[in-house]
């Protein structure tokens, strides 16, 4: 036993630490391949070489939420084994595209600590980054996650929580390098609707739902390294269920909204975001989207949409909390971010 | 609402229309991976780089059912989205193989409207064409579906049912350049059997089967972009249960008839094709086929045959329509193809 | 019929015969892709090219046990169509890694033949070779398996029971070209644990487990051309269930092992393995080794560990056999290899 990886405890971080993730990762085609077949995803850029092209990139870069996975996978083992909980996230930032060959590996940085009032638990903040090959960072967020602490005797740290952004202001936004919207060919796209076309406050029901099936969340969690045993192991829970990668939820919803947000290329900021209630086969998955926000960048014929970002298990669209503030059971993720469109 | 992909209705077509579909792709190996991961396919050319250069081709192409069903699926949110039926096939033909890393696009033209007597639906006919990023036609076909009016008051338009060939004459099939089956390793292929083996009339019984998983069938149909709810959404039919796409059986079958005809490499013709009944999960899946016609081509080596290959769920092999002229229940698909087969 | 491939039979096998194994495929980072999406496999070796390229090598091969099922996989229409049970494997080595592009084929040679006492089956042992398309031997083993007679009237052959070695000899593996351990990164291979750390009789549970699904071991088998069709016809069996082909808990037992074996890199020895009890679907494997030797090697850095890998569906860790001698029930897979392991 005592060569197996167990987890850290709330007591096995401290503040500054730096964490080096292991298994470095070759991404690909094969992983495009297998990302378009486990989730509904069509965006153009991530989808034809000759579309990303027009849009002044050297060919298509892979899916942005490809590095996120690749790049949160290997934080679980040493972040997130003994997690009682996933909080959030904050301050996320894709910083250069991943494309097809390159090698990513994770560093995270403990950056706040704060031991709960029931000494049994603790909340970890760590700001996690995802660099390739050429060591350039490829992506960084902050994720908050409350862990089990293995001896309870264990002295509380001093609390240290980081001042986090509520949202990453546009000017921080980082538009991969040669992007340029002036030639955008939206019937190729698939919508029309401009980054003009869409106002703050306004909400869509992307309409599609798809059925959760056990293979394919597993297929998906696996490809990023993320081993889990709750999601595989239906010996696991009591119940027998395997709970469902928040992740996949994520890029099952975020395919969802191209039908009504297909010009929504690129996703470069994630301000937030809470998994609401778990996922088990046999869920539907429907998605709706709200304008929060819309910004102008530097790049040519590029604008930006602040999007929330919901995932249902069923219910009407557009609705998120009960009476009591707290989210309504059939909802699964309320995602903040920030994605590139033509204008 | 406004901003989501409604679909077409039948009074939205109009004779000549071009429909240019959206979200061009690049398929690569990972694409093939793929579907040889979810079809026993198992044709040595598409197989190996050096079956097919030993054919006389630079490396091996993309099989030919990935084409089809590329750009099959971009069709589909223009074309079927509120289609009552998918009527027929008619003048399909591969006009160049498709090579990983081509990207692939869909254009179609509306060839026929014809409203029916019940005024509800119409009959919309369109020929499809499958454009590589050389803007070179990698395929062709003719496909006609039953839509649903929006408005029931619309005008019905002047009808025009095109004229369409029963079969595709062997002299209009389009051999791909350089192919050359003199030196034809059958050993490798996994067959003895030659082109002068098989008569008009013979039919084979392919033996495997394949039972039917929904993780399997909504992989395949999103790997070609083909979102219809229908296929993926369990709370869609008030049944429960999910359509799998009809080209999910043309591919396993073509898949299975591997065992007795290893050697029929390259589908290059489509003259018809009937989805005779819905497939759904845990069907078994099996296949048989009927020699229907041989012909000679230019290319050395080359001869064609053209087959009918019939997928069922069940029942006894080489039944294919009760005494009402009806297809049987068990029959799943009826397909009639151009394939080259050695000399 | 008379077209389809009705498997051999135990008459139809001489000594000393070759079988040359049909559809040679060429392999690419797409079937990689799959593979670690089917199974958690994390060796780092086999993850990043950038990893590869600090031990030596000129990039990041695919998975040991990609070659050998790829290679396997050509050989069920000749060997084990009609085979009543897979009864051993021996005197397997890795002989070259498998390189993203290559493509490989299987030949045999029946090394033994023994007809049963009950006149209807017979014992075939065959070795078996993978080539790649520099016709480069990448791989072989030895197979023994019982097969029917499909006619009992046949004459027996001279019976012939190979020698074969119960251990592959240390001074008989092949260590890749250029591998180099000196400057082995354990933090991105995520364990401390070297070569030195391991002692001969430890034991290992690995602690995960994985609760099979059918459109998983399906894919994984399509995908190495096994298409015996008792892993995919659910009507098949009597009891209405699909065999799991065992190299697919082979693979799921090997990637489970990373938990307390993550620096075990490279499978490079196979001294033997039964497949003890059936696997179906809904099954949860998990996985525990035993040091069973150690060697050292000329390869800089590189180490040998002999292990047995058992892969279980339930009970405690560390049981095998019952009182009687036999597998416990419980047991599905006993695997004796030999793996590279940094010093």
């Amino acid at each position: 036993m005592a060569k197996t990886n167990s987890g850290r405890f709330f007591e096995d971080y401290s503040l500054g630490q730096t964490l080096v993730h292991a298994v470095p990762r070759t991404v690909k085609m094969g992983e495009r391949a297998l990302y378009h077949a486990l989730y509904p995803a069509r965006h153009a850029l991530y989808s034809s070489d000759a579309f990303a092209q027009a849009c002044g990139l050297p060919f298509s870069p892979l899916d942005d939420m490809i590095g996120f996975h690749v790049v949160f996978g290997k934080t679980v083992p040493d972040v997130s084994l003994n997690a009682v909980a996933n909080l959030g996230y904050a301050e996320g930032r894709w910083l250069a595209p991943v494309w097809p060959g390159d090698t990513l590996r994770s560093e995270s940085e403990v950056i706040g600590l704060k031991e709960n009032s029931n000494g049994k638990t603790g909340v970890v903040y760590v700001r996690t980054r995802g660099l390739n090959q050429h060591d350039e960072p490829v992506l960084e967020y902050v994720r908050w996650v409350m862990v089990r602490k293995g001896n309870v005797d264990a002295p509380a740290p001093e609390p240290v929580v980081p001042d986090l952004a509520k949202v990453v202001a546009p000017g921080d936004l980082v538009i991969p390098k040669g992007l340029d919207f002036t030639g955008y060919n939206f019937a190729l796209a698939g919508e029309p609707h401009r980054w003009g076309d869409y106002e703050v406050g306004e909400t869509i029901d992307h309409v599609d739902g798809v059925t959760i099936e056990e293979a394919e969340h597993m297929l998906a969690t696996r490809l990023w390294q993320n081993t889990a045993k709750v999601h595989f192991d239906a010996t696991f829970r009591p119940d027998g269920q395997r709970l469902i990668y928040g992740g996949h939820v994520i890029s099952m919803a975020r395919a969802l909204s191209f039908n009504g947000l297909a010009n929504a290329q690129m996703v470069v900021g994630l301000n937030g975001g809470a998994h609401a209630n778990p996922c088990f086969s046999g869920d539907t998955v429907k998605a709706w989207s709200e304008v929060l926000d819309k910004a102008e960048t530097d790049a040519p014929g590029v604008g930006a949409l602040r999007l929330r970002l919901v995932a249902t298990k069923g219910g009407e669209p557009f609705r998120l909390r009960g009476d009591d503030g707290k989210y309504l059971p059939e909802v699964l993720l309320d995602l903040d971010y920030w994605a590139l469109v033509p204008l």
